[in-house]
């Protein structure tokens, strides 16, 4: 019997915060001042119902993300895995739509599962937004009654201009000049690139999954400038921070396109050790990086990855 | 909305081995040589239908333990909280009876679970441990044909006697003179004195859950010595074990009956670390006591008790 999706993005879920040393986020051995680790574990558990309504093929996505983030809130009592659920929920969706035999959980059905959400799930993907704080980027100048800040309130908008949650995730995908690009709203529009490829540097790695995750977390950082960090430190601090993460990983230091498996799985989990206790000093926060790694963590599960004992 | 019974559980499986130090236990920064944490946070998703089993108030006890362990066992790869299932499963059967507007798990409606096991009950019991690797010790002379070491083989015995899964638990709790009792068992019998107590310890103290399910494990170890560690090294060392865990308590050296909450919430964590260092160094493991200290936590998390952002 292959193991529940619902299960597996849990376990991914605490496998991602468990992951260790990820620095600057909350790891199995660092709390955060105003977030501890046990908040993680009470958001994985709290987005329970949320994940089985995106296993639940009837459910809309925009509502069982907004289930999934209610319950999170609710058990955590903060935002811990707002970004994580965004990308497992379509996941999970396209984990169920391609079946129980079918092994390949591909980029092509999630990219049918985003492609298939609506105004309604548009909506329900800005409610989300009244449980929790999320640090976001001002929307463009001519879509600010689209700000994910109104929550709710944004439904008339969002009704009157036709927007779906693809669409809303289209426009903070949008990769111009002075900003760094949502990279959670790339995945929804691209497929899942990001995703898939560090499920593919964890499931080829060894030894035990926080070991992987943690690898695969530099690799990605290291890849592409996170979008908190520019949130937070704006776009220059964000690429400095992936610079230094990818100083870590073995030969060549790497652009996004030629860092590759070996690089990742050679990279230098002491000297991450360092990294993370930096990061921490100057506030650097990759959250998006981690909820990246999430999403790889589950398609690394649904393809047979398992924890070590 | 009051928190899904089987959430709480899965996430007192997570505090558990979260909660740090538990000297000679797998926690949020120990590993042991052959047993990761991440086993343990796979064993707590994959016991999730044994504990969905336990919620519903048809199901046989016995079958929602064996079909937990056997989850647990096919995610961990090794056993991890057969003995935390063991208390939770009758925990969360206790906490379904007594209603959703009940907020009183108390000692009696557990009682009331343990009471009306069957011998079906029993066979699915020692079934379990066909599933996993249990230290345990000899049986009585008397009761050879009821080593659960036989798994399944031992059925015509348990009906031909009638041994209901309470029976079983009654021959583990035997309080002789030469060995330490099965402290699982005698919360079967006696009620969950153990897990009542230290629940409220963990309610009444202060700070992180992880570092009060720390202070609990101490005061239940002070207060006991270890089943797991008399099985593995014999009556005389689980008693010195105690002596040490006591000697980190405040205010006077206690008794099993005079430790108080006090002496409990005054417990120094960081002599605590000293002899985590120690006991992993000796092998010495108290793993019953970590089981406890679940089932602690599921009463605390009932009786409201919530993460600490």
């Amino acid at each position: 019997m292959r193991p529940d999706p619902v299960d597996d993005a849990t376990l991914a879920l605490l496998l991602e915060v468990a992951g260790t040393p990820k620095p600057g986020n909350v790891d199995r051995h660092r709390d955060l001042d105003d977030l501890r680790f046990e908040a993680f574990l009470g958001g994985a558990v709290g987005a329970r119902e949320g994940l089985e309504l995106a296993a639940d093929g009837e459910a809309g996505i925009g509502r069982a993300f907004e289930r999934g983030v209610a319950g999170m809130a609710a058990r955590a009592g903060t935002n811990t895995q707002f970004g994580c659920l965004l990308l497992l929920v379509p996941l999970v969706r396209a984990t169920v739509a391609t079946g129980e035999d079918d092994s390949d959980l591909s980029p092509a059905a999630v990219d049918r599962v985003t492609r298939g959400t609506t105004v309604d799930d548009a909506v329900a993907f800005y409610r989300a937004f009244e449980h929790v704080d999320v640090a976001v980027a001002d929307p463009p100048a001519d879509a600010d009654d689209l700000d994910v800040r109104r929550g709710g309130d944004a439904a008339p908008a969002l009704r009157e201009r036709g927007v779906t949650l693809r669409d809303v995730m289209a426009l903070s995908a949008a990769d111009d000049a002075d900003r760094i690009p949502d990279r959670n709203a790339q995945e929804w529009v691209e497929g899942f690139p990001r995703t898939f490829r560090a499920a593919e540097w964890i499931r080829s790695d060894e030894g035990p999954l926080t070991d992987r995750a943690a690898r695969a977390f530099l690799g990605l950082l290291a890849a592409e400038p996170d979008t908190l960090v520019a949130a937070n430190h704006g776009p220059e601090r964000a690429r400095e921070a992936s610079d230094r993460a990818a100083a870590l990983l073995a030969g060549e230091r790497s652009t996004s396109e030629t860092i590759d498996a070996a690089a990742v799985h050679g990279a230098d989990l002491d000297a991450a050790e360092e990294l993370a206790a930096a990061f921490v000093d100057e506030g650097i926060n990759p959250g998006t990086t981690a909820d990246l790694t999430c999403a790889a963590l589950y398609v690394a599960l649904r393809r047979g990855t398992e924890v070590e004992r």
